[in-house]
């Protein structure tokens, strides 16, 4: 009989955890489930005869050794900061690690260790990062196994709301962390573009975006994702010359966000004292620049509302759609903040948990599109048996809808291959040792082939051709 | 004999040396000077016989303790990181510390520990932070003592170089440490206006300025300098309602170097590997959007030089004053970077060492400029007696030239207050305790009439008063 460690009971995990509870007759596992609420985990497992829920605090080290220690393969869905100690101890104590945490450039100098240890960890082994790289390995290897030459590859990723629960100008509900939406983006992100590698700070990054359509979902947004660069060795796609990975949103939202980073409301460096004497509005107006200005404008400027000074600063109408959108979000109001203090992401986090909250009977929806170009060889029509260099496009893409409030598509997509790959651990002989992120077939064949069959399905496209 | 410790031998630290050095004698003292290169702090000592240069390594925790143990007042020029460990051993071994840096939160939380030591920490004690408190002190005071309320106080002050030394179009030079001006600003600088607390976030801080002229100077601008907010308890303007601190470049150089930090060449958060392979050029286009244009578009565009696709980014002509500073330093021309690899802000700083050095016979400037706003009662000329509330302007204006490459002005605004606050130490009885900043009359008044004698003299201007 194996163990099975979960750790972390987080609205991500149901998913997972029923999974794993669902076969673990038929694997004869037991699943135990730890977080730092107990109710949390206890909620997860329910009654289920081969399920414990324990109360689990990561930084409690005899407690984190000891718990390790007496499972086979854990399955760690803790925050990055908390994550490293627990690689460590699955090193010492020679068990196996899944997560679809990021590969840090400290965790990676791991490698060895896990490879001494006759280990797998498998990372990025959720959504995104995990269905992505595996369904974007799975076309790759296709096209070279035609022939074809990757030139350039592209794939970007949402977390967003159904479109029958959207029912706010953003089009966005919070899916996922908060924090994370807050934070999104900040530092650089680094791509490449024909062969040039190109970097995008924050205070441009949300508008350097690409739009696209989906049928019957409308126009989305991209905008670049960390460092797409890392991937290029990854993928084995040193000859391609464009490569860029991104964050999808639903079409406006990331001019109104950039906004707010233009204003400065997501840093996240200082603290404001006494937050909560200030009116959203108020705050905004913190950020307004009332200088330059000759003193008589001032006087104009400064007896005119929050809303039409905003709307200036970004040289809008004050009907215009951005300058709705942060109404809408309260920003304008007089309403006092909610929090006594805090750094200014704090601050947006707060209104935005508020604002931008699944309701009941809302849906979430998980759209992720990959967009290929490739050269490929073919016969001309000519008849003389030349060949010719064709471009072609190809898209792949996945949309998916959550089922209710605990089986939403964030929890199915991010906790399913991380269960799927469990699967393949106690199923198979070890293929693999070492830090890895799903990119090989071993991987990603049999773990798309069961997401399929769970309705976790691409569509692949090709798009007209053009000689090149 | 009272041992005097100097700690830091760099460019700043000479004309402190020679003043300690020079007053050995009539104040009976030992001067040591400690430096990680001993070469360095021997240069500065030379073979004065009350002076004595050590080599100093304040990551040696049994060598700095034993240094700062055998002396008793502790001078440090240290970095801001390398300097609490010399505060706490100065705790420990009951030593007086003078700095020019600036107290942090975590300083100041030794605050107590200092004040029952019976101990000064005069920190701040430089020239900005430094003489700016004890100038403006010394106004704001003698405006409260006539009956005057302070409503505003603007206060700027920049390293520059000397006119007669001025040859480039970015009217800089490197007179102080060239890391600090790559990174100037980043952060959110934070300030009063009107009554409104401003935040201005760094990608927008350099079009945050304010402009004012100097007969004979010409035309500079300031931008704000870090949060002002912390200095209105500690210069006692709670009833101000704009308080503004600023660094000072003459005018044009804050529009180009925005130009940099919206390219985003001033990060310095990730690294750059193999920079050497990049010219500057390419490496300029790095941060140049290809995006969002049509195909034909694209095309157009990447046929064209760097120089003329930054002028289109920028919204400017190819002759326009900022494109023409950035192709100064290099920045479009084909020349490989010099840096095998670093972050843009090293990278940057590398090249700007190269181009703004001062050269031999060059020579620096000190520009200060406070600008005082108050309310003053004044009788009406009605000749009844009645009184009427006049408000007024007053500025107060440092412009100091260096003398040579060694006597700078950098190094005389800088290191004579901390010189001067040695011998308040040496010749007073204690006043005061704790962790403090030069914004006293005991400690303003004895140095303002020294460094007047040393040529160090502000000019004040009573600017045409208007009713209120």
């Amino acid at each position: 009989m194996k163990k099975i460690l979960v750790l972390g009971a987080g609205r991500s995990s149901s998913v997972l955890i029923s999974y794993l509870l669902d076969h673990a007759q038929e694997w004869n596992t037991t699943v135990t489930v730890g977080d730092h609420s107990i109710d949390h985990a206890a909620l997860k497992v329910q009654d289920h005869h081969r399920g414990l829920a324990i109360k689990f605090d990561a930084t409690d080290e005899l407690q984190r050794k000891q718990t390790i220690l007496q499972n086979d393969i854990v399955v760690s869905m803790l925050p990055p900061l908390l994550h490293f100690a627990v690689a460590k101890d699955c090193i010492e104590f020679k068990k196996h690690l899944v997560t679809a945490s990021y590969v840090t450039p400290e965790m990676h100098r791991l490698n060895e260790d896990v490879k001494k240890a006759g280990l797998l960890f498998m990372y990025e082994m959720g959504l995104d990062p995990g269905i992505d790289h595996m369904s974007a390995m799975k076309v790759i290897h296709s096209i070279q196994h035609q022939g074809g030459r990757i030139t350039s590859f592209k794939s970007g990723t949402g977390g967003l709301v159904a479109p029958e629960s959207d029912d706010n100008p953003w089009h966005y509900k919070v899916t996922w962390n908060p924090r994370n939406v807050v934070l999104a983006g900040q530092g650089t992100a680094q791509y490449m573009e024909k062969g040039v590698k190109k970097f995008v700070p924050y205070h441009r990054l949300f508008t350097a975006t690409e739009k696209f359509k989906i049928n019957g979902l409308g126009k989305f947004e991209a905008y670049p994702n960390r460092d797409s660069l890392q991937y290029i060795p990854l993928y084995g796609l040193q000859n391609a010359d464009t490569i860029l990975r991104s964050t999808l949103r639903k079409e406006g939202y990331c001019e109104a966000w950039n906004a707010l980073v233009q204003l400065g409301m997501t840093d996240d460096t200082y603290t404001i004292e006494n937050a909560s004497s200030l009116s959203y509005s108020q705050w905004l107006a913190s950020y307004l620049p009332a200088r330059n200005l000759p003193e008589g404008d001032k006087k104009k400027h400064r007896s005119k509302s929050v809303k039409d000074r905003t709307a200036k600063f970004f040289e809008r109408g004050n009907k215009n759609d951005m300058i709705m959108r942060l109404e809408w979000l309260g920003l304008f109001s007089e309403e006092k903040i909610s929090l006594d203090h805090g750094t200014p992401a704090q601050i947006l986090q707060n209104l935005i948990e508020q604002k931008w909250m699944m309701q009941s009977g809302d849906n979430d929806m998980i759209v992720m599109r990959h967009e290929f170009g490739y050269d490929s060889e073919v016969v001309k029509e000519t008849g003389t048996g030349e060949q010719k260099t064709e471009h072609l496009q190809k898209t792949s893409t996945l949309v998916l809808m959550g089922d209710d409030s605990v089986n939403t598509a964030m929890a199915k997509t991010v906790g399913l291959p991380m269960a799927m790959m469990v699967k393949l651990l106690l199923k198979h002989e070890l293929f693999l040792t070492g830090i890895h992120i799903p990119v090989m077939s071993q991987v990603y064949e049999p773990v798309l082939k069961e997401l399929e069959e769970r309705g976790i399905a691409f569509k692949e496209e090709l798009l007209p051709a053009g000689n090149k």
